[in-house]
């Protein structure tokens, strides 16, 4: 039966969560495609965990997942092989099957069955792409089908090292040629130059591709990707000269067996060096092949996907969170009425709904930043390069900003389910530990702002001298003092955002010229205004967003029913003025507006959160996760939140007898005054 | 040998790590006590651990911790009985005796051997307090003296369940008086009623304080503490009617066993009710009691200990992260440069010293708190409440947003880590478990700033009606425009947040006024305004924490080195520039800076980072904190992080088998497409 509040909450709701859901699906076809993958998968009973993982210690963790993974890829290769698109294109279909693995392993189904995270994601979401991506046809004849296949191969991406993630340059790792045998020499010089991190490289993978500093008769020609067998297909024993391992425990995504690799004097043959953008001759010579854009695209392509993860994460938790303040009573508002739902209150609201609307709308400018890619991919076959450094700054500020938001809406979530959030069996945990690792890889968060803010200066620079700009940054040329009237409207809140951004680029490129003559190089100038220059870059984030937002739901809304249309309105004013509100010192400081006007800005805000609660439960319906994607005893579809508690905390080992060994050993003697 | 950037950075800096060290630690008697109690017991090889907790199931980790805690409190209590204080007023030396226990099980050397926090900490922190300020004379003799010996007895307090922790008049559990036996028999009616959460109460404690509601033929009598035995002293088995268990893993602290309890027509002897305050005499007559103003005092004492406990873990993680940022080389700031210490990237420093100036004003601002808390105690000895309400209101807003600025800062450290700090060997989750928890525990953080926001607006019409105003609120009728001068002086900085304050709360009193006369109740019109309340509430702790900082800066100031003295007053003044910083939007509503008043403070705040520099080493070495304490690969004073990453990595257990078992029963299977 389900909790009577909550059914209460989908009998008041004004939209369908259905309609809500097919539009989130990108339509009828895809929920329902969706819905029957994940059933077939999540009520397989040999899919089920028999306990929760967080009762397991680090190496039971380990074995269980790799098991459950290894039943589930056998699984869902049966399911592909029957149920594959047709393979007219086989790269084409490559590329695309990658993107659909990719997209169900970090999406719902794979985070349905891998709380933890899904151990062999790397084979999938950076071998195969990278062999796709870095090999010639040869090679990717030779090794594409068979890893894509896993005959004999696990594979993994090994870049970052003990000493080095930021700054890949500095990588230690290197690849001596021996013409002589034709061969590659790899080593680990250094204790800072061990790989550290890769995921799956522990105990799982037994093939790698190193990034190493190549060097040919102690020549140094770069970084280059090479591919390394590091463990015997047949008995997994690492390979002479190589010291592998796993770096331990961490704050999340146990599942993944991150680990460390050392290298001496490993031989590889010439042919394993990824040779698509350069080349080793037999002969020693060094062929540099041209630019490498499409490493450039790749690292778009990723930034995106992760922008698609954080939503995901957010609103999972914001799911979680939702249920269980419309179940949840605490309180009374007033003396002498009945507890209410937690949901009533101000306080709670303020918490929760926002937390949606940035999930909704984030993922809508992933989906928008998707299409640019493809554009920009299209140009760059075709030898076009122009659109390439606007595309690479944005990913950079919107993984950025996107991640760090995200992280910290899942944490405000959290913390508004009270002491329960902070139990294992809520799920928090684990969300919070994926999420948050998405502001350290694939671009330390600090680091990708600061390469958006020089990207933004770059092109203020071009707008003074009148140039054309690229379109997300246009309103560097075109900003003006927004009008202000009587209601707020959201084209007024965006060009808010996008004035407070030019003038803050604006002060901060004259106060870069004030610095230079102080300072000697533009380095130690880019150094000092460290901190504005992520602050510009952030407001950039939110002017792109808050733009996305008001075109993308003025657009969507044309085809849909006018109450989900409304909702989705109010969801978009919602993000827009939250936008505005955490950017309001550099808005004020760039257009003064009166104590009466920012009090109109709390007051729409207050206005939009009262609105939306009668939706609040039929929104988070409309994600339709399925209750083994969320992993909670908080935020089940049935509300049963004190059954499950319970039932999950009568799980635990200890609970399983009534007293425990150490009563014997230690408190009873303690108490006895024996110990 | 220590890393080298370390010496160096230990041989540059102005100021001498030991200066500070006495200082802060309160003299050099006290500093040299500490470490000599600290060596004492860290130095033990019985109390080091052999694994890395976090390799533990969640079974192994309890079974581990509780041996651990039971062999270091019998050391304890003998090192306690060789040095005990001179024991005249046996009750005072009662209470100072646990103050001296919780304080030594919360601080470093409780944090150095239990670091998943100390299992039997509620016996001390509110077990033994309670039974000492809640029961009569002749309760206390029989029971306190053998709980705190132990003998027999190991305690817990419940309160919240499963359905209610922050309404604690909506908790269900009940306790009926039984005349004709003179006995009370005590029941959980519905599952929500069931406790839930209480340290140690899983499979630890054998008696209880139990909270419940009191009925007496039928009529209710309010809630009351009841001491309840719930298993055998002897066998440990829980006693008929007792349905006992843990509530399983948790985000943190899971050395800490929480449990839940049912009971079922459990009785237990009339004597057993707590009686200080009300009594049940036998005939089942009910005696009110005086209003047990202590217990609000108890609350402050808790929430000041709160305090000083999430400054304490701040700063913890900025040692880690100060320690790390000095020896981890990343980026060149030119490209022709070598790698700089990642403690010269101005972003860098912007993440680390704000949270050394949080982590040491925070812990000042409770030293101040809690003078006037046992000044309060004093006046409510002799009968005089007046300051109570005062200090009730303080403690409820620093407790909130010390609570939450320290979880934040926690994160923003471990994160200013790179990937390492991901790791769990960094320590940085542990400590993240242990303060995020404090944002919800004793009294959940947005519930405490509205009721401190209430005190304010009852202040601030006081105010108006001329009256005079409690000494932390007298700004309410003083603050007048700050006077903005060529230098940005602290005096300036507290003056705009007091001003900022008053005018936040003004606003706010007018716009309930408005309200009132559109909504039913007051009550309503409060909840509408709870996220101004609860921004009020934030504006006046900041307020009070800048003022704070400027007067005991100045004091202590004058027994200092004037180099100490120095450095020190740069910290208040980042200190108290960040909390503007933070403030800036509501500090522009009510007083607007132009755009070159703005840049005056980021520019000093730039400023005050580059000049602390120097000093960030020696000043996290002047916390001196144990590498035990810190409990981190990353942070030990040594500086030797890459071997100590490295070394951490090859004890875990998978790491000890060259081979996992699952490769043979799955991989391979899986790679042949056997499976
Ligand atoms: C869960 C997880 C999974 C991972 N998986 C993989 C994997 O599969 N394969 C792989 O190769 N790697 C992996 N990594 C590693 C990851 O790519 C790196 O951690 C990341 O690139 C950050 O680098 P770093 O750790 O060296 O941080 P650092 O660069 O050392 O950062 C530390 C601090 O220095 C600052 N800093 C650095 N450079 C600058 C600068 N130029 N200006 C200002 N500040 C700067 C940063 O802002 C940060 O505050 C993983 C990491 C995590 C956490
Ligand atoms: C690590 C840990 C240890 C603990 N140890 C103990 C222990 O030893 N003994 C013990 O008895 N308890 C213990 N507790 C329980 C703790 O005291 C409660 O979790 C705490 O009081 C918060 O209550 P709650 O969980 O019911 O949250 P709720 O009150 O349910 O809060 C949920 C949400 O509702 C909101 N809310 C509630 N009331 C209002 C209101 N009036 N206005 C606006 N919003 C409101 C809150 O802000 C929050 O967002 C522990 C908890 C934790 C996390």
């Amino acid at each position: 039966m389900t909790n009577v509040d909550l059914q209460r909450e989908r009998a008041g709701a004004t939209i369908s969560s259905e309609d809500f859901a097919e539009w989130w699906a990108g339509g009828r076809a895809a929920l329902h495609e969706r819905r029957g993958l994940e059933k077939l998968f999540i009520e397989d009973a040999d899919l089920m965990d028999p306990q929760h993982t967080s009762l397991m210690s680090h190496k039971e963790l380990y074995e269980y997942t790799i098991a459950k993974a290894c039943k589930f890829l056998s699984k869902l290769r049966r399911w592909h092989a029957a149920n594959a698109h047709s393979k007219v294109d086989a790269q084409q279909s490559a590329i695309a099957t990658l993107y659909d693995f990719r997209m169900l392993l970090a999406g719902p189904l794979g985070t349905a069955l891998f709380q933890q995270n899904f151990p062999l994601r790397l084979h999938f979401s950076m071998f195969l792409p990278t062999l796709l991506g870095q090999s010639t046809e040869e090679q990717q004849r030779e090794w594409f089908d068979r890893a894509w296949r896993m005959d004999g191969i696990i594979g993994t991406y090994a870049q970052t090292e003990l000493g080095h993630g930021t700054f890949i340059r500095g990588l230690e790792t290197r690849a001596d040629y021996d013409a002589q045998s034709e061969e590659f020499i790899l080593n680990t010089p250094t204790l800072t130059a061990y790989k550290w991190w890769p995921g799956g490289l522990g105990h799982s993978a037994n093939m790698v591709i190193v990034m190493a500093q190549l060097y040919i008769k102690g020549k140094h020609h770069g970084l280059h990707p090479f591919l390394v067998r590091i463990r015997n297909a047949e008995t997994h024993l690492p390979e002479p000269g190589v010291d592998v391992g796993e770096i331990g425990p961490k704050l999340g995504v146990n599942g993944v067996n991150n680990g460390f690799l050392g290298l001496k004097n490993v031989r590889i043959p010439r042919t394993q060096m990824l040779m698509k953008n350069a080349q080793v001759r037999p002969n020693g010579r060094f062929v540099k092949g041209p630019e490498p854009l499409l490493t450039y695209g790749t690292m778009v392509f990723v930034r995106v996907m992760i922008v698609r993860d954080v939503s995901f994460c957010l609103l999972q938790a914001a799911t979680i969170a939702i249920r269980y303040s419309a179940v949840r009573r605490q309180s009374p508002i007033a003396p002498d009425q009945p507890e209410p739902q937690i949901l009533d209150h101000t306080t709670q609201q303020a918490k929760l709904f926002p937390q949606i609307a940035k999930g909704i709308y984030f993922r809508i400018a992933a989906d928008v930043v998707w299409v640019m890619y493809q554009h920009v991919v299209k140009e760059l076959d075709a030898g076009q390069r122009r659109n390439l450094p606007e595309l690479h700054a944005l990913s950079c500020c919107l993984k950025a900003y996107c991640s760090s938001e995200s992280e910290e809406g899942v944490e405000v979530l959290r913390k508004s389910c009270g002491g329960h959030g902070y139990l294992s069996s809520s799920n928090f945990q684990q969300i919070y530990g994926t999420v948050t690792a998405a502001c350290t890889y694939e671009g330390e968060n600090t680091v990708l702002l600061l390469q958006t803010a020089r990207f933004l200066l770059k092109q203020y620079v071009e707008g003074l001298k009148r140039k054309v700009l690229p379109h997300s940054v246009r309103y560097l040329r075109n900003a003006t003092r927004p009008k202000w009237g009587k209601n707020i409207e959201l084209t007024t809140l965006t060009a808010l955002l996008e004035f407070a951004a030019t003038e803050s680029i604006r002060t901060l490129y004259e106060y870069q010229r004030q610095q230079r003559k102080l300072l000697k190089s533009e380095q130690l100038v880019a150094n000092k205004a460290g901190i504005r220059l992520t602050q510009v870059a952030t407001l950039h984030a939110r002017a792109f967003l808050a733009r996305t937002a008001l075109e993308e739901t003025e657009q969507f809304c044309k085809q849909l029913k006018p109450v989900l249309a409304d909702v989705l309105t109010q969801l978009a004013e919602l993000f827009v003025l939250e936008l505005c509100l955490s950017s309001l010192g550099h808005i004020l400081t760039t257009y003064p507006l009166n104590a009466r006007q920012v009090d109109q800005l709390q007051a729409r805000y207050e206005h939009l959160l009262a609105n939306l609660r009668v939706n609040a439960v039929a929104v988070v319906d409309g994600f339709d996760f399925n209750d083994r994607v969320l992993g909670s005893t908080l935020g089940c579809y049935d509300g049963r939140v004190y059954e499950r508690l319970m039932a999950e905390a009568r799980k635990s080992p200890l609970n399983q007898e009534s007293v425990n060994s150490t009563f014997h050993t230690h408190l009873k003697p303690l108490m006895q005054g024996k110990l």
